[in-house]
């Protein structure tokens, strides 16, 4: 009898799940796509479908990775911000408020002409130096912490007592919208507070970065000038016990994007930095299976994000979200070839569905496959939309998968006697 | 990209669900009945079995519908009174009670003879102005309000401070029993009080109603005298958000019987009167058919009420169970036929099963389909009991549908971001 706990990797297909595509004669791209890896495991396994937060609702990234990783979404989600700016390598303490930034290109009156600046802002490194060292009437004891990541990207965060992130977004979400003013969402004094010191915040940023020589030079070189930070989706870190604390477990974290890695690290994720792990369509996936791998021995659970089906989906590109399905399925054949089957319990899922005929999130349920020596398979022989709707799992809820892993890993404790 | 939101119709085949039953070599009145419609639509769509209240618990009508349409049936029910009252086109305010009457025939000493008082109370209007005169002792500052529908039904509407629905019936249900006293449900003064009116209701009803001149005239023609009103189902209005508000739907209403005209009215739906639209095994469901597409273009969401299936369901009727299924697949047909389905999500459920040979509720879980474009489409290509239970939909809660349906036709909104 092996009563040895076997390894755990979760594998999540960022938006991979879809909707009958006409392009694809109202196949889907998981059936379409050549995934001998993905159905074999199938075979070996069980199938069903996962209702990531509820039936029917859509979700969010961050209340998707909450739920697969075993924290309760509806209790757990603080905001988008929070996880931003930990996975971009800033370090929040609890109470800290974060939010997600953009330099942005606006009019003398505030409409934005580009919501990213042109995208590509190399200046970002000299703009942060320059909003570090911003002083805000509204922020007495406050810190006020900015950080550029990549491209117009970056994140903000406020430090001091009395804050709170019920505060709403400056970022229209769309070009050619004014700039939003802050609102406090919440009648509290922290709530007013935060919205106060974004709404100088965001002035001030303009103040400093509309004539600023980094600019003039962007403008002389035909670029659009990031003359405005936008903020939206204030965050605070959840209070939560430790992946290790809660489900005894070793965890690594393998993601491209800094939201999934921050919202690891707020789990207590040791987080992987895999080089050439982009997030995007080009990332290396082959280099995310071998991180996995080299690090399989030291630790009892890996996730693995992969972001590009979601970057597909939202663009619409359909041959791109089949080849992307492909390189995931190739990911997991390298997984496959170089870790013991008999010690791991794998499973693949997507922490929502978005339908290239959408370019959004929607609420159907994901599908999903777990595979493990201690499971009695079922019939369902290939990893698609349609054929997990026959499969043994049924229809699960997110926050159910962490505690049918650990069950199916030899990991779980009694309840009861 | 279509991202226009699809129209969403409901049909619910009352009591439609069924068990084997004998006469039909132990199917089931959906499997036996020629239902082309329904079975294209479960060939197109996704099927499976819903607990409409929970697993096991066979429900009341009005709490069926109240989860169905989205309302959680165990916070929302508030008892059927007044759903009933409004369904009779009463108006109700806040605080008011109402319940259920029947006209009756009784001994002198209460026995009842007739819980119906022969059916047909031809009379109601005139009693209806008695009973809306009296005077009660105990009634002090409370309005009476007595209204008869058809046959021997009406309501009462108790008006004023102080009033509870925690209170019992006065019918006893079967022939052959006494009246019933009212009871307090609860230890409180309003419904302590309320129970006081509706005994001295009862009183005053047998007293003015006993030697009324139209009572002695439908004894000479050999009828039973309606000679006292039995009040049963107090119930209140539940606080709730109407249907705009909580899922954004401009809502209509297709229904014959007053309690789920009553529901949808309390839920702010518009309610369709549509004449020849009974209830009953006679009632003209392609005038409800049309009724449903003369106003689809003005609307979000239609839920449409079928009573036939459940009264023969309770009478025992195998044939004329078969039928009406049969006319609803007739009615569904017509829907289709006039209707872009492009634009169209449409689910078939059933409030609750009445097995004919059981002739009231049980909680078994009752068949349900969903057919949209925007559906992955399971194998099932038949609709009944037993096909549906290896459908795609799996198992759900009545509570779930409205989400799932708001999902199917593009009208979710995301869960965090």
């Amino acid at each position: 009898m092996n009563i040895k706990p076997l390894k755990i990797i979760l594998i999540i297909g960022d938006g991979m799940g879809d909707r009958p595509v006409k392009e694809l004669n109202n196949r889907t791209p998981l059936e379409v796509a050549n995934t001998p890896n993905l159905d074999e495991l199938a075979k070996q396994g069980v199938t069903g479908i996962v209702d990531v937060i509820s039936p029917g609702i859509p979700p969010g990234s961050a209340p998707a990775h909450l739920a697969l990783l075993g924290y309760d979404p509806i209790k757990n989600y603080t905001g988008r911000g929070a996880f931003e700016a930990i996975g971009m390598g800033l370090s929040l303490n609890m109470g800290d408020v974060a939010f997600r930034c953009n330099f942005a290109t606006v009019t003398d009156d505030w409409v934005v002409i580009d919501r990213r600046a042109g995208r590509y802002v190399s200046e970002g490194p000299v703009f942060e130096k320059v909003l570090n060292s911003l002083k805000l009437r509204s922020a007495a004891n406050v810190k006020i912490i900015f950080k550029h990541s990549i491209e117009h990207r970056g994140a903000l965060v406020l430090r001091g007592p009395g804050l709170s992130n019920l505060v709403s977004n400056t970022d229209p979400g769309k070009n050619g919208l004014k700039v939003l003013e802050a609102k406090p969402l919440s009648n509290d004094e922290a709530s007013i507070r935060t919205a106060k010191i974004i709404n100088e915040f965001t002035l001030k940023s303009f103040e400093v970065l509309k004539d600023h020589p980094a600019n003039k030079d962007r403008v002389s070189r035909g670029l659009l000038p990031a003359n405005i930070v936008l903020c939206r989706g204030a965050g605070v870190l959840p209070h939560v016990k430790s992946i290790k604390e809660k489900l005894n477990l070793k965890a690594t974290c393998i993601a491209g994007v800094p939201l999934i890695k921050g919202i690891c690290k707020a789990l207590g994720f040791t987080v992987l930095n895999v080089k050439g792990a982009t997030g995007g369509l080009n990332s290396d996936l082959k280099a995310k299976a071998k991180a996995a791998i080299s690090v399989i021995n030291e630790v009892d659970f890996i996730v693995i994000n992969v972001k590009g089906t979601d970057v597909a989906s939202h663009d619409g590109l359909v041959k791109e979200k089949v080849r992307m399905i492909e390189r995931i399925d190739e990911m997991v054949g390298i997984i496959l070839n170089h870790i013991d089957l008999d010690s791991l319990c794998i499973s693949v899922t997507a922490d929502h569905v978005t339908p290239l005929s959408y370019r959004d999130h929607v609420g159907d349920p994901t599908p999903i496959l777990i595979s493990a020596p201690t499971i009695v398979p079922d019939d369902v022989k290939e990893f698609n939309e349609r054929s997990v709707l026959k499969g043994g799992i049924g229809r699960i809820k997110g926050v159910d998968l962490m505690p049918l892993l650990l069950n199916y890993s030899l990991r779980s404790k009694k309840f009861g006697e």
